[in-house]
């Protein structure tokens, strides 16, 4: 019997967890990654931090080195090589790299092609001084560009845009964010925008929303944002205006794509072609509350896709059920975290809700270094589970989000998070701790 | 029709949150606490640091006064007030208190007595600078005998002794522990009670360990603490050798104990008797991972049970299904959670076990500031359900123990576990969440 030929096209985190697993499943196997750009295994949710400078070197991002691959896991990895065609029938790729053009076969393939930034068409996109975070090599160059810059304005108030404000304030830049949406952090609820308002406006952030641009004007460099409303003065200009599936090679193929746009993959993240299969931020997925497909580009769920995708084409079975449409941040010194669905996705699914929003503290009233933290409970007004979840607060988000993501799975009411057996002691929270208050508040209405 | 008469004995925790519930649900009812000492809502919790000069005042323990609950909630509290007998036929307590012995009628009637601390029988317990740490008065009393002491024994390594053993370091004072048993903190597993024991070390805590105390010696006040293998020279020595159910008047009327010793009560918090519930560190609660009786004198637990006590008193319908163990600390730097089953409690219920334990960081590795975190699972060796949980860190183990909990709760396997959608960001873990690695790792076997 031959060796089983795996190709994995995109050495991101789904690429490389998809190679891994599938060198673990079938160590026999021939597992080869193409990566385009020079640097695989990389942590991208830092980028915003190696720009502030509080991550001193770029290398720190890197996880796995090449070569590592190769000598601990056995697995091939080409960088800087740029897959161009593939063959579905023939089950070839077609690609080019460091040395030159090369023809692969392969008996499955799993493409792991991630996301790519989602620009919107303004005006002067050609001057210098305008930049689109990608790759590890553009957040080295931008980080060298940033030294004589002044007035940075950032495009777009997600959370890469507001991890980059506070990195660039570090850096004692003015900075401004514009955003097109009438409030920060669109995916969280509106009360919850307000807290984030409030921490960007201390850190020194000036925030304009509603703020349409249409482009950017300058001799070489960048000089004004030309927006709707106005212009806006800078040197230098970064977009953080979203992601979209990377489905180029995709498409090209034939795979199919599903309704978000991203491809469409079953529970084992096979996708409609024979031997073929997607994991990351190119693939949709289920989201567990609606039941419906979802986008939800983030790194911890494509890790776990490519594990499942590796698994199966290393003949093992593994499934990926979908998400819960968990995320959390930190803004400076405010921690934010939401999971399940916000009161809007739950109205584009035609959901009524209800929903409870409670501040309360972090630590037991007499315990020293108390801090605030808001708890925002989405109710299925029809049945009253619990739906959605936001939390907010100086410390203790992480584990109050992780801790509703089980409860909304569970379809939780209430009356159940109440009597959930949390622990306690003074330093963690009060002994009723903000879930449970959340949840009396809840069961009052 | 008459007002309902709903008496609730003890003040702590459980009864007031039973009286707050009763008077909630049923606002027409007169409802009296007879409380033996002179505060009520306290939080008990809180007494190691305020010892420890953490929380400067005793009145910053107190949650709400006797005359708060009067005013705000219509509810009668009597502090100082015994209750010597009850005669449950004629529903008739007497106590006796400020204004004297009283008798007092009732419909129905909450035991919430509490525990009391489980001192054994030493010799020179008569001794000045011997203290049990039971109310808030002996804090107060501890507080002011503490100043000259300089060399300060703690009987017992439990949660008490530990944090009370940091309150005195804080002090500057020399501080032993002396602990029965081969290890600290033993509802924990032996490895986690390593990190422990490395801590207090590195606290400048002397722990001894297989020291069973005889006795104490000195002329009027305690100078040598007398064990098995020899004497200690102390000069202030602090029990904290646990708690009991405080069942002393709940025996006198002929209430049911259960096998743990505490009172027995159905899932209504209703005792053997018609129209006597009780609550709080005196009752018997079930355990929801061996549906076995269990002991567990928490302060969320009284609390939890008291509100269904005094909502069912008041004429309402609530049901405390049980506990999962679910405790947390804080000794020096090291935070310290468990939740469902230890090894050693597996065992007693004949339950085979296996265990995993992995070390992980609490932020991305490029991300400054990165934590050590310990996660351990008990997995029921015949199902593979985790039954158990343990984590020890420098930060973030709340969450993960709060999540375990519910993991746990739900019966998961490592890779249920594996597969939650838990909140990711660099600054609140790795992309593989320490709980995700201990996942893999008990998948793996």
């Amino acid at each position: 019997m031959n060796n089983r030929r795996i190709v994995v096209v995109g050495g991101g985190a789904a690429g490389m967890a998809a190679a891994s697993r599938a060198k673990r499943v079938d160590p026999t196997a021939i597992v080869k990654v193409f990566e385009t750009s020079s640097h695989v295994s990389y942590g991208a949710c830092g980028i915003p931090y190696y720009i502030g400078g509080l991550v001193s070197d770029v290398s720190k991002l890197v996880s796995y080195w090449p070569k590592q691959f190769k000598e601990e896991r056995g697995i091939d990895v080409s960088i800087r090589t740029e897959v161009k065609t593939i063959d579905p029938r023939s089950r070839t790729l077609r690609c080019i790299g460091q040395q030159g053009e090369i023809e692969e076969q392969f008996d499955s393939l799993i493409l792991a092609t991630g996301a790519k930034p989602a620009v919107p068409n303004f005006r002067g996109m050609e001057l210098e001084g305008i930049h689109v975070i990608r790759w590890l090599e553009d957040a080295e160059k931008k980080a060298s560009d940033l030294g004589a810059s002044k007035e940075v304005t950032i495009i777009g108030a997600g959370y890469i845009g507001l991890e980059l404000s506070e990195s660039f304030r570090r850096l004692g830049k003015q900075v401004t964010i514009l955003e097109l949406l009438p409030r920060p952090l669109p995916n969280v609820d509106v009360e919850v925008s307000e807290l984030v308002k409030g921490e960007l406006e201390s850190g020194g952030v000036r925030l304009k929303l509603n703020e349409k641009v249409l482009g950017f004007e300058g001799r070489d460099r960048v000089e004004k944002v030309i927006t709707e409303s106005g212009s806006h003065e800078t040197d230098l200009v970064v977009l953080a205006t979203g992601v979209k599936p990377n489905v180029d090679l995709a498409s090209m193929m034939g795979i199919q794509l599903g309704t978000t746009g991203a491809i469409k993959v079953d529970e084992t993240m096979r996708t409609n072609l024979d031997q073929f299969l997607a994991a990351g931020d190119n693939v949709e997925t289920r989201h567990l509350v609606t039941g419906l497909p979802t986008y939800m580009p983030f790194a911890q769920t494509a890790n776990k896709m490519g594990y499942v995708a590796g698994a199966n084409a290393g003949g093992s079975k593994e499934i990926f059920r979908g998400v819960m449409g968990s995320a959390i941040t930190k803004i400076f010194g405010l921690e934010i975290g939401r999971t399940g669905l916000s009161e809007a996705e739950a109205k584009i699914v035609g959901m009524q809700t209800r929903g409870v929003l409670i501040r309360s503290r972090t630590r037991a009233g007499y315990y020293p270094d108390s801090k605030e933290i808001w708890v925002k409970l989405i109710l299925n007004a029809t049945n009253n589970v619990i739906v959605g979840a936001q939390v907010a607060g100086r410390e203790g988000v992480w584990g109050r989000i992780a801790t509703l993501t089980l409860a909304i799975l569970n379809k939780a009411t209430p009356k159940q998070l109440f009597f959930y057996d949390l622990p306690y002691a003074p330093p963690f929270g009060p002994v009723w701790d903000p879930l449970i208050v959340s949840a009396r508040v809840a069961m009052r209405q």
